[in-house]
């Protein structure tokens, strides 16, 4: 394998094997094993567990805003793109029978008090996720689409927050109650002005 | 020491390190450490680690659903309860400074795909406090003091997951910025009828 091949491969993996039985349940030699290279070869990489689970946020949130396309404010109707976005967000819980989880909740209770640098790039995440929910809502409150008596960034937050909880219980329970929930959330917090 | 005094101690450093640190960051060893009592003798109470933990959640709850007096049904005003009830756990978290989060979701991400006995035993822990939300809800809600669009227990769920979700994110940001926006959800979903 070429490096950049070993680091993907260990990046792949490490996402894969943190996502399904969380950090400290994972050794080094486990995500060595699962990327088919030798342990010693993953601190040529990463300098620590640590410095490679920032990493690994990285790729989550780099794939799992694939969806946010569906936010794009280049494309009409904000509104109905952000229902489209919460629906495909809980097919995907559907699809996975509500386990794993969302990768960035999951580390933030495992590991914000544990970790500086995986509490400040799970910070980042977060907030670079609500801002791309933010301007989508912007956007619907000034085509009057929704109402704005709660700004835009106080609703990307709350929706956001929302949905880390929903997926938090819909784990517990193995069922899609939270997230059905969730949607009469959605539709009360992006609902049109009211008179 | 009793026996009884063994097994409380267990249970309760087992309470305080699971909720700073996680399930399986800690070690037996470390939880007969901290009680002062030989490793062996935790086997001598709980099956397993994951027994233990369904114990330690009961405890939890227990020691938690003590502000749950503030939302008793024999008192007044109920909307007023419910506010109160939401002060007093963000008051929790302040003190806490934002760290250790909430030991049902940290547990509830860490474990839920890991220990079928713990899954069981948050799902119950949920709904039992959603219930203990329920109520009072549904008691504001006869007294037309809020909206009844929204069946009382989907308002609880909603309350509750925001709750964890909020917590989760405060954890990350270590600020109240989550938890002042989630009272703004409070104040959203615990308003009056609409005309």
């Amino acid at each position: 394998m070429s490096k950049i091949n070993v680091r993907d491969a260990l990046l792949e993996t490490g996402m894969q094997v943190f996502h399904h039985q969380g950090f400290n349940a994972t050794g080094v030699q486990e995500i060595a094993d699962g990327a088919k290279v030798p342990k010693g070869s993953f601190y040529n990489y990463f300098s620590s567990k640590d410095a490679f689970a920032v990493e690994v946020i990285d790729l989550y949130a780099r794939t799992s805003s694939t969806l946010g396309i569906l936010l794009d404010v280049t494309l009409g109707d904000a509104t109905a793109r952000l229902h489209l976005y919460f629906d495909a967000l809980i097919a995907g819980r559907k699809q996975r029978s509500f386990r794993a989880g969302c990768l960035l909740g999951n580390l933030s209770t495992e590991l914000a008090d544990q970790s500086e640098l995986v509490r400040e790039k799970l910070a980042v995440s977060f907030a670079d996720w609500s801002r791309v929910l933010e301007d989508c809502i912007r956007q619907a409150q000034h085509a009057a689409a929704i109402d704005d008596r709660i700004p835009a960034a106080t609703l990307a937050a709350l929706l956001l927050n929302g949905w880390e909880g929903a997926v938090l219980r819909s784990k517990v329970d193995r069922n899609d109650d939270a997230l059905q929930q969730f949607r009469v959330l959605t539709r009360e917090l992006l609902g049109p002005p009211k008179a």
